[in-house]
């Protein structure tokens, strides 16, 4: 066997074989197989894809790659949830305390990552004090006692993927959904929950652009997961425009804390209302999505879902007294309202634009050196639909200066799309594949 | 402009500007584009193909990428000729001197290569003393002066092609029309030559395995070539069989010195007749096919064609005794016939597997540093269509040892599909593309 034969066997549209995916991720984890030779092999897979066994295939020889966490020292269902990455997306801050509320514990690993805001962990670090640094069995053990835990990855997980990954970004090998698939799910499988609930986005912004991919994603995903022993669901969701307001680290923070509050009740919530009842049922925790759904709006309405939260980040050393005060979350000096220049209604909003804003004004991180600003961003106050009058703010720049300000206020203006017409929103939720 | 997006655009079917194929041939010569983008752009290139501007803009790059031969110091015409490869191929040590006879000059460039027999080089250090090795200039002098030369190549010519070549190679892009186009003519192009023939074999142990691609190739190669302001003509012949009779180093200088005789009229004559009348029209040193043919016909039975070979072995230091008394030949000291097991037609004669069969006698190199027996190989002795008796010998083997004989003897019988029914054979030469 040599990877020239198996690069020949894809191309010419066969199926690799257990061995063969292997053989072929052992080889490149260990460096015997050059870049060379496995970026051809991934743009064989992006022309010729893989069928269902070979997906699962290459996602366990990824999965095996590396190390393993064992959530066994953990009592009770364990549960996580992936998001193939959105504009705004603050989910996991409001998802993980309603589901630890009801009883079901989430171990999440989370990253900085680069883009338009930073990672779930930079968001977090608007608490003084707040660390994800710490040893296995700490942060095991954390998620026992509060519920759930965020934890900056250290063990080695598939670094098979990794590589891989690495090597799709520089040969524009990334949209291929066998390769979407492994790379999503080895992660998944390795950080050990018993369930898995995937948001996998749609639209002009995410990688799956139509809803036919995005459901093909999401059936892939869960037929894969299902192969590999695991309660997999996958939501596909909406995001032509930002979810929720708040695109910008500390202003994200605020908005999860609103809705923690239940003073928020708009795409965010139905989300994680959504996500979190198929986590309570599949996880055994609810019998139906009509209980789970009471269950994670009484966690909110009763406080305990807030009190989760105010926990989690005192046991990661943090200050949790921005939790009930929001005004002592990190705040830039300038604000900037943004006045439509004609009213209408909101037909559009882009996404991805959206997103440069906040990344324009220091919110983000292009490299992994980069230094971020916690303060800065966009709070958009119209969304898709709403009807908005000459003048009336469209959102609010937050930046570290006026110039900073104007120019902000100036691409957000170009993001949107208003028309004469009244615009019916399509539905946020587009379905659930389980 | 980024690597990255040049693949994608190649991916989802785009066409690449000049300056973008130069700046990634530059780059990547100069070796700020690594191979691993390299590989994923020829995969992209396998599936989704390049039009006829963006080949001829990949050839002249890869041109440009090194050194050119300057012909121009040799009077009258100048020709090269090049064949996509094939079993027992010795066109050249034929078509050279019977061109060079009626007035056109070659300067040809050759290799040792790697494969079933040596290349052109090792079967001509069959003569004691021959050598390719010399400087430019008295290359030069030599074509001149004799009317052909050969020589191994010094000048870096096309050094993109070269490392893209190596890597196509391991990863499975070797057969893409728009690559092997501009592979080939970029090099004859550096070459210096006025007027080129290509022989594109076709059939199952071929690059091109069926009528329709060889014909496609045909027609990229010499429109290609007309854009970059050469006279190209390709010339479609057959290879389900081996060309003429001998496979193995010394046996096929044996037999090209027959054909030089005028003791040969088989299909390795009648395609130095096919090609050498093309160079005598191409190059104007005949007004039409028909008088070209006798011209090179001529230049046999006069005896010129074999004195001119005489003259070139000795310009290049050779002992060219053995060009009138064969039996100075490197000789094997076995020689096993091989007999027919049953009587019938040939239907079929596996060329590659023949080819194999001259590798395993010694006669041909896996690798670079492998030393090659000049005196082993085969001699068939029936051809597709050929009757043959119950015992009749269907070829010779010349091997060092019986062992090696009676094994190769095995291996032959094999290459060979007999049948009850008479065989009427295809016509050889399938086509000229001008």
């Amino acid at each position: 066997m040599g990877m020239t034969d198996l690069i020949q066997k894809k191309r010419d549209g066969g199926a690799l074989s257990r061995e063969e995916i292997r053989w072929m991720i052992e080889g490149y984890t260990k460096g015997d197989i050059p870049d060379y030779q496995m970026s051809a092999m991934a743009m064989a897979i992006y022309f010729q894809g893989m069928d269902m066994e070979e997906t699962y295939e290459l996602t366990m020889a990824m999965l095996d790659s590396g190390d393993k966490i064992d959530l066994s020292s953990i009592s009770g269902v364990k549960a996580d949830k992936h998001s193939t990455g959105g504009v705004g997306d603050k989910t996991s801050l409001v998802l993980c305390p309603m589901v630890a509320a009801c009883g079901v514990k989430m171990a999440k690993l989370s990253g900085r990552g680069l883009g338009h805001t930073g990672g779930t962990i930079d968001k977090l670090e608007s608490f003084p004090g707040f660390s994800t640094s710490m040893a296995e069995d700490a942060f095991l053990r954390k998620v026992d006692r509060v519920g759930f835990a965020i934890a900056g990855q250290t063990a080695e997980l598939c670094p098979a993927d990794k590589k891989l990954y690495a090597l799709r970004d520089v040969t524009a090998t990334v949209a291929s959904m066998p390769l979407i698939v492994s790379s999503i799910l080895c992660k998944k499988l390795a950080a050990g929950a018993d369930v898995i609930v995937l948001d996998v986005k749609c639209g002009s912004g995410a990688f799956m652009q139509t809803e036919e991919d995005a459901f093909g994603l999401a059936k892939a995903l869960t037929e894969v997961g299902r192969r590999a022993g695991k309660k997999v669901v996958a939501v596909v969701t909406d995001m032509d425009e930002p979810l929720g307001s708040a695109v910008g680290n500390a202003l994200e923070v605020k908005e999860a804390l609103a809705a923690l509050r239940g003073e928020y009740k708009g795409d965010l919530m139905e989300l994680c209302l959504t996500l979190g009842s198929q986590i309570l049922t599949g996880g055994g925790a609810a019998e139906n999505d009509a209980q789970a759904r009471t269950m994670l709006e009484n966690a909110v309405a009763s406080g305990a879902a807030l009190e989760r939260f105010a926990a989690f980040v005192r046991a990661q050393g943090g200050d949790a007294a921005a939790v009930y005060d929001p005004s002592l979350l990190p705040q830039a000096p300038v604000t900037l309202p943004v006045p439509a220049p004609e009213g209408g209604w909101v037909k559009r909003i882009h996404a991805e634009g959206v997103g440069l804003v906040s990344m324009g004004l220091g919110g983000g991180r292009a490299f992994k050196e980069d230094t971020i600003d916690l303060s800065v961003g966009v709070v958009i106050a119209k969304k898709v639909g709403d009807q908005v009058a000459p003048g009336e703010s469209l959102g609010t720049i937050h930046a570290r200066t006026e110039e900073d300000a104007r120019r902000a206020a100036q691409r957000l203006l170009a993001c949107y799309e208003i028309g004469p017409e009244r615009v019916t929103r399509a539905p946020f939720i587009k379905g659930v594949v389980r």
